[in-house]
């Protein structure tokens, strides 16, 4: 199996050249932020990716975390993996400085996320369920929670869950049942909660969970669910460890890949009842949890893009080592690595191509993140969340969808070896198998960004995105050079489709609803592919300017390749999709259940 | 997890009105084939497929099969399955009457190999490599060894294996070093082969290996591999059972899926040499190998088919099944099945049509190969044979990627209960996955499609393809019915796509093969959704017919609206492949190997 080395090259591209990692120093709180300070963190955390977590990934898909009799017990060695993340300041990079936190960019933690997901995406599960819990309760808590907990979950010293998901209320948070009742400055909840990762572990000595669940008088539906803190470990009031609360993992499930992140069953109040505090307000927890998800999505996103990078590293390694065949064309007998093959070629580049378009756009959208924090005026901040709004279920549905594609062509790259647990590739599909479905599946997404984001405001922030691209396009096109003016135009004609489709989909809310639904879908791939593109462009362009420049001209030569390719190989997609969009839905409603 | 129903309507569908099985029966030797035949062998099997296989499909998952010291012993309730199924007649279904088969139509047979392969794809493949075999020894054995072995293994008294992989040569048997020295009638083997799918077992009490070696003063390259018969014991002069011959499984591989599907190192000759014989004329066995892999590619298309299906039929039930959230625009607060909300239907639709374009496309292919061997007709026999060569890679790449990724799309439909291993869902994603590899990649069916199919009759067999697509497109188009014109105009712009592509890839074989080559696996998808698309445009064409005489209008009408949802959410793909094939190699060798 390859080893995972951070791609520090293109990350840097991506958030210096189209992040504008640069223009983040004029943020208020960011005046620290520099080039030299984001190279530091980037160093420090590819070392800690390649020699501390990475070594870790087989290991812990092998032996996966256990159900003992007094809890989960971590894969080996991921304890110890753990306390070098928490004391190196990893889990608290974003975090707020008045609770412990470095306050550095989303930018920044963007970068560190692929990296601790490429590497051991099973590991990084743990920090990425603690950061959306750590935001929902920074933002919603009481004064007296975030000085308790903030600071424990900040320094990585506990971690924290999401507790959404019942059996019988999947995506469907409406079904909740878990009960809250209330007694003096607690509740006691009782209740079942499934699907709950790292709900319970050995590698820290307390664990938070945020709880969705319902007070005795609370309306039915979404409008009556409230958020709780429940914490493994009850706090004495000095904040030392007291009593074992009355919740516990019951059971793990056994699933097709991440096998060292336990997947608990979790109980709450078998005994006397969890004791619980409200986070926020009471009936308001379903808006409250949404911060969490909306962090959760991002990073899962961003996971999409890491499984899809470490599976490229270990093909495009096998493809340079492995002998087979002559090259085509060729009259020599001698057999060649395959990487000399047009069509291990093609599919290399259909992995890397798309890395970077994912890659690109993930960091931008993190750099809006940060502007829509940070931005001294008001504006530009409320523009940059429109942003980030609008385009959440995007990043987290179509990097999601490309990592297991992508992870897919990875084993496909190696043949028959592909195919055994031992090569390693195999692993990095099952993995990544899981992230289209969690933090909401692909069609909940794009629910979101058809029924909601996009009718929310009748598509005006997907309208001044188009804008924006056409400018791109612009400049390309009018290139004198030929490879650039095709670029230009061959992404001019996808943004056109995309105009033309979300006009198409924002007449069909009004008219027929399961006809817009049912196109979702291939909506939100459209939006990913054609937003993609867009980066894509934009770094052909910047890529152009290095060039003439002569800085680093085999990087950037490769970039404009890249550009090409993604262009010419991978954004005709968008063609498609415009077509199947526009016919809705179809046959699907003329056949009768009974008929499928 | 669901139980396996084979879609007997569906089936018969296919097999009589696309792929006319009444006509079969005026070729030599298929008098008998009728309806009734057919029917009964249907509905025969589904029994066997259901209730014998079926259940053995998961057990055998998770136990798999495991070496012991005197062998490989099959998963619990395997060797007495496989009783069953010799018993049965079935694996000399379409054998030769000469050696005991029941010499029925390769049509019959495509239908059967698909239950087999739905309800237990690891079982399946045990009488799919026997079958290859078989017809390699009938076409090129001597009649000495055909008499002594074909009965047995025809009748399923034995299996068979094919002998190809080494560690040096995978896909390029160029590279085969396995030794066979001659000494007297038989040859000794010695070497090691690694893939071998079933090589050792304890199902039957031999097993009988084809395996591909170089005599002492061979050529080097293909030129110089010959075919040789090596059984695991030794016959003696009346056909009973003799020595253990020097030919053992030294170790079982650890795989993604198929479990209980023993993926063998087979080892030749760690004492005296293996006895082996040849197999039709010395260095000429790459040609003899050919005729099992042409048959084992058949059938391995239609395991993409078989997976797909089961899949689907996995993710309906659950679908019809699971209770979540209100229906889209309905203002009732009350849950439904996931199958009412838009997205589920599209998946599920997105599944069943291009399931039963793959079937119809399979089904057509398979009474093909029936008048390829059976037409009195010399130049009847002669064209069928043309259509089979040029579309047997395409049935094996496009039907099994698309295998995978509907198997995919069955997970999904579950949502998180996808991942958990015990839904079932998972298995057919990890047992579908292997079918893009083995048997020849899809790379490898797109070179063989692109750069001999093509290149050999400079596109002759595919323009008249071209030319009998647009004669159904023809006859849509002409309709006065707007649903069936729809389906005829979006078909015949497809088909003109295909034309289009054709054409630039002949040139580009002239000029720049790399360009050929790359955009290879495009085509070869390309040319499967058209495949597919015109076997839904002939359906369409049936079903209206079927509903103006108000034959069984419900199916009837449902096949329509498949028909359409095939053609508009489906085939606009071909415009993006057209596309991306007529850019090349793009990019791709303006990249170093060190900046990929």
């Amino acid at each position: 199996m390859s080893t995972y080395i951070a791609p520090l090259r293109d990350m840097r591209f991506a958030m210096t050249e189209l992040a504008d990692l640069g223009a983040l120093a004029s943020l208020p709180g960011f005046e620290e932020v520099s080039p030299e300070l984001a190279e530091a963190v980037l160093e420090e955390a590819s070392k800690l990716a390649a020699e501390v977590l990475a070594p870790l990934n087989r290991t812990g898909d092998e032996t996966g975390a256990r159900l003992a009799a007094d809890g989960v017990i971590a894969s080996d060695g991921f304890a110890q993996a753990y306390h070098q993340f928490a004391a190196g300041g990893w889990n608290g990079l974003s975090g707020d400085p008045a609770f412990g936190g470095q306050g550095l960019p989303e930018l920044l933690q963007a970068a560190t996320v692929e990296m601790w997901n490429s590497s051991n995406m099973a590991f990084a599960l743990c920090p990425l369920l603690t950061a959306g819990a750590t935001e929902a309760l920074r933002q919603h808590g009481s004064d007296e929670l975030k000085q308790r907990y903030l600071p424990k979950m900040i320094g990585g010293a506990w971690t924290a869950t999401m507790n959404l998901t019942e059996p019988q209320a999947g995506s469907d948070l409406a079904a909740v049942r878990t009960k809250a009742v209330p007694e003096g400055d607690h509740y006691r909840l009782s209740g079942q909660k499934i699907f709950i990762t790292w709900g319970d572990h050995d590698m820290t000595d307390n664990v938070v969970h945020l709880v969705l669940a319902r007070t005795p008088d609370a309306p039915e539906g979404v409008r009556g669910i409230s958020l709780f803190l429940v914490p493994k470990f009850l706090l004495n009031a000095d904040g030392s460890l007291g009593a074992h609360n009355d919740v516990h993992c019951v059971s793990l499930e056994h699933k097709l890949g991440i096998h060292a992140s336990p997947t608990c069953v979790m109980s709450f109040g078998d005994k006397d009842g969890a004791i619980g505090y409200l986070v926020g307000h009471e009936n308001k927890g379903l808006a409250h949890m949404f911060t969490m998800m909306n962090e959760a999505r991002q990073k899962v996103g961003i996971q999409g893009l890491a499984m899809a990078e470490r599976a490229y590293q270990q093909a495009r390694e096998y493809a340079k080592e492995r002998v087979q065949g002559r090259a085509a064309g060729s009259r020599s007998a001698g057999a060649v690595a395959i990487i000399h093959h047009p069509d291990v070629r093609r599919m290399l580049l259909t992995m890397k191509s798309q890395i970077e378009a994912m890659r690109a756009f993930a960091y931008v959208m993190a750099a809006d993140m940060d502007r829509s924090h940070r931005d001294a005026d008001d504006a530009a901040r409320a523009r940059a969340q429109a942003r980030v709004d609008l385009l959440i279920p995007v990043l987290k549905g179509w990097c999601t969808e490309l990592g297991v594609e992508l992870a897919s062509l990875g084993v496909q790259v190696h043949g028959g070896m592909g195919y055994i647990e031992e090569t390693g590739a195999c692993q990095f599909l099952r993995d990544a198998r899981i992230a289209t479905i969690y933090e909401g599946t692909t069609g909940i997404q794009a629910a979101d960004l058809v029924g909601r984001k996009l009718a929310s405001d009748g598509g005006a922030a997907l309208f001044e995105l188009v804008a924006q691209m056409r400018g791109v396009a612009l400049e390309l096109e009018r290139s004198t050079d030929a490879q650039l003016a095709s670029i230009g135009s061959a992404f001019a004609a996808s943004v056109q489709a995309l105009e033309d489709a979300t006009r198409w989909l924002l007449r069909a809310l009004t008219t027929d609803v399961d006809a817009a639904l049912a196109s979702s879908v291939e909506y939100l791939m459209m939006l990913g592919y054609v937003c993609g593109g867009w980066q894509m462009a934009r770094a052909a362009l910047v890529a152009a300017r290095k060039l003439a420049a002569d800085e680093d001209p085999e990087f950037h030569r490769t970039k404009l390749a890249t550009a090409r390719f993604y262009t010419e190989k991978i954004l005709p997609k968008a063609h498609a999709f415009k077509e199947t969009i526009l016919h809705g839905a179809s046959g699907a409603f003329d056949i009768s259940n009974e008929q499928f």
